[in-house]
């Protein structure tokens, strides 16, 4: 892309539900606890923070990793993928090994509302941070993990990265059993699934707790929820146990999601992706392409046939989709009422004048890093609205501010910085 | 797969937090009107219901076309997927086109928390359930909309299925740019995403209500959420507008995600995935591998250099990596303590040990469907504990049993069978 994408400047959002924005949002007043780096942990609590929560980012004086790992930054230590999964945060810097430091977030724990952290359980015990240990702290306070694997399993001490998850929980394998090459899914699919996982988790203790007053440990494991979403899709045949199995053998893989032809189809000058679910569909389709006789067809005139005959089904639409070019399979299908969709690349996403007209990207103004293209929040809330954006913050950028709502006066908020048991740029 | 997978009996469960289960789960006592089909929606009310929802599948006289789209099932209407995805819910059939049928449905929206849909908003109010409708009904409702697009742009009015949205909002060019193939991810990223993203959105406009006393509507556009959480991986340089752009100009796609060496290491034997973030798992690689001298190159000595030389840095792994076996790699990264994980065939996750520790998948005994594996709820709530599993609901088979609870005597309930506005197996 080059600078002329149709972004929006901040402010200018006309998004459905945009009438509320500004009211904070659905978890306006929630204080959240963030001890996690990198991908998976600060997902999460940005997901928080988007809705409006008051997340304080609890970094150790190097600073969140996730701040060095991406290659393109306008200042060392605010890397653009770190800009976008730490905005709506604030930054405290905090050595927890030093006592003063460790003194300090209990402090905060005190007035908080959510833990989160991203490592392992008995790392959290080692900084006396355990669930007991902060249960006793605050009652209230919901302890929420979100880590590679569930501690009672035998790889619970093991750590966990995105690509590893993707390797043990079947990605990989799915995209070898597809393509027949060992590719991870370009994306951190593990890292965000589990963010995404981790927020309705926390978000539900945070519901149980307003009617029951008291906090609870959440855990949230990433190997097995990878593995539950992905099997959910493959589990196939090996649904079913016992005597009865259906084609006569528990099999694995789904044999429409990963037949050959289940990709865009190739027609004569590009892509097109296409959706047949219904007999509607495909009883349309069967006319567009002059072959009204499928429609009685015994492999392919319902919907159960079609999922039965998946393989037979998926070829015949290559096959006759490869004779024409994308206008006419798009002209065509259009009349039909067939639904139908380009295969965009990253940069037409960019330029799409549909996220232009719900201002999807918007130009926002750091305070140190200029002129950024942020990506909106695209979930609406009639009643809580939407906070307002902010930067992602510079590390220990509000270090001072949050000692000093945490009853830290001047000259203690000094002694902690001159020992560096909590640091601040200056 | 064979039946021989370490699965276990419902009720062994061992996994961390199972001392709470039983308890009913972190959403006990909120009852939802689901009036989802397929996946996305079943899939953000499945998360609802695995954590206690109490969660009633409105069907159509025809069912969820999502009991017949998947190949392998004991009966007609109970195929394999749908049991996954609509387990733990109840189901009652209503034909709400027919006025009786249309006001035993705004029976049940009186009691009730939350009413989920995935059809577009025009076509609720055709149903005269618009948010203004349900609300005036019952002003405790959240309203929740998971659909294709924002209704403030112009595709507002498109059908979405999965691999229309994963062509339009840069999955497959994302494939593209990493394989050179036009494919899918292989399994339905779009609507398992955003069934998350629901079920968090949902479960906050809950813990909104509970300081308010006052539903609100929610709306989840499919499109704008799949950009959102693939762009965030891949805005690149392009999250940097203005003048002084990173690298001179703004480009999208995170090259080091696209290499073509982001890949599982392929060895001499196999296929390995490693992580190599930190400068002490970078530097200990170093070590293993004789070159001790990296650490201080100013290409690959630290995490920011190693960032901003991706291409060369998985280049050079890739090339050191295939000179040995898998076992002499797993032998040497263990030793110098360093993250890597095998690639797993589908048959392997199914079998992994440590998913039989925690009884991931567990086999169950479906009242209609006999045994069957399933797959378990991995997170752990200490306090709310987890509900016990039921078997996903034949059509129509807690009619009676939900029109009793809104209020209907057996009469009722006859007439409305007999005109055909309910249904129930006989």
């Amino acid at each position: 892309m080059n600078t002329r994408a149709p972004v929006k400047t901040a402010g200018d959002r006309e998004a459905p539900g945009a009438a509320g924005a500004g009211t904070g949002g659905p978890l306006a007043g929630v204080r959240v606890i963030d001890l996690t780096s990198v991908v998976v942990g600060p997902f999460a609590t940005q997901i928080l923070a988007d809705h409006g929560a008051d997340v304080i980012k609890v970094e150790a004086p190097g600073g969140d990793q996730g701040r060095y790992l991406s290659g393109a930054a306008r200042h060392h230590g605010m890397a653009w993928k770190y800009l976008h999964l730490n905005r709506n945060k604030r930054s405290i810097v905090l050595d927890l090994k030093q006592p003063d430091g460790h003194q300090a977030l209990v402090a905060l724990l005190r007035g908080a509302d959510v833990l989160v952290y991203n490592i392992r359980p008995r790392a959290m015990a080692r900084l006396k941070l355990s669930w007991e240990d902060v249960h006793a702290i605050n009652p209230r306070l919901i302890y929420a993990g979100a880590f590679g694997f569930g501690q009672g399993g035998r790889y619970a001490a093991r750590p966990a990265y995105d690509p590893m998850l993707q390797g043990l929980s079947g990605s990989v394998a799915l995209n070898m059993a597809a393509t027949g090459s060992a590719r991870y899914v370009p994306f951190m699919l593990a890292d965000r699934s589990v963010g995404l996982i981790a927020a309705y988790a926390i978000t539900m203790a945070l519901f149980e707790r307003s009617r029951t007053g008291i906090g609870q440990a959440v855990e949230v494991p990433m190997f097995e929820n990878m593995v539950g979403i992905q099997m959910a899709e493959h589990l196939y045949s090996a649904s079913f146990a016992g005597p009865d199995v259906p084609g006569g053998s528990a099999r694995v893989g789904d044999p429409r999601l990963l037949d050959p032809n289940f990709r865009p189809a190739r027609t004569r000058d590009g892509f097109l992706c296409i959706s047949l679910n219904t007999d509607r569909q495909a009883h349309a389709f069967f006319d567009v392409i002059g072959r009204p006789e499928l429609k009685t067809d015994p492999r392919f005139g319902t919907m159960t046939a079609r999922a039965a005959n998946a393989a037979d089904w998926l070829a015949l639409r290559a096959e006759v989709l490869a004779e024409r070019t994308n206008a006419h399979w798009v002209d065509v299908l259009s009349s039909a009422d067939i639904p139908h969709a380009p295969v965009q690349s990253l940069d037409e996403v960019l330029a799409d004048p549909h996220l232009a007209d719900v201002g999807l990207f918007q130009r926002v103004q750091h305070a140190s890093e200029g002129e950024l293209v942020q990506i909106g929040v695209p979930n609406t809330f009639s009643a809580s609205g939407a906070p307002a954006w902010r930067g992602a913050p510079r590390l220990g950028e509000h270090t001072r501010e949050i000692l000093r709502e945490a009853g830290y006066d001047a000259p203690a908020i000094a002694a902690l910085l001159a020992s560096g048991a909590a640091n601040a740029p200056d």
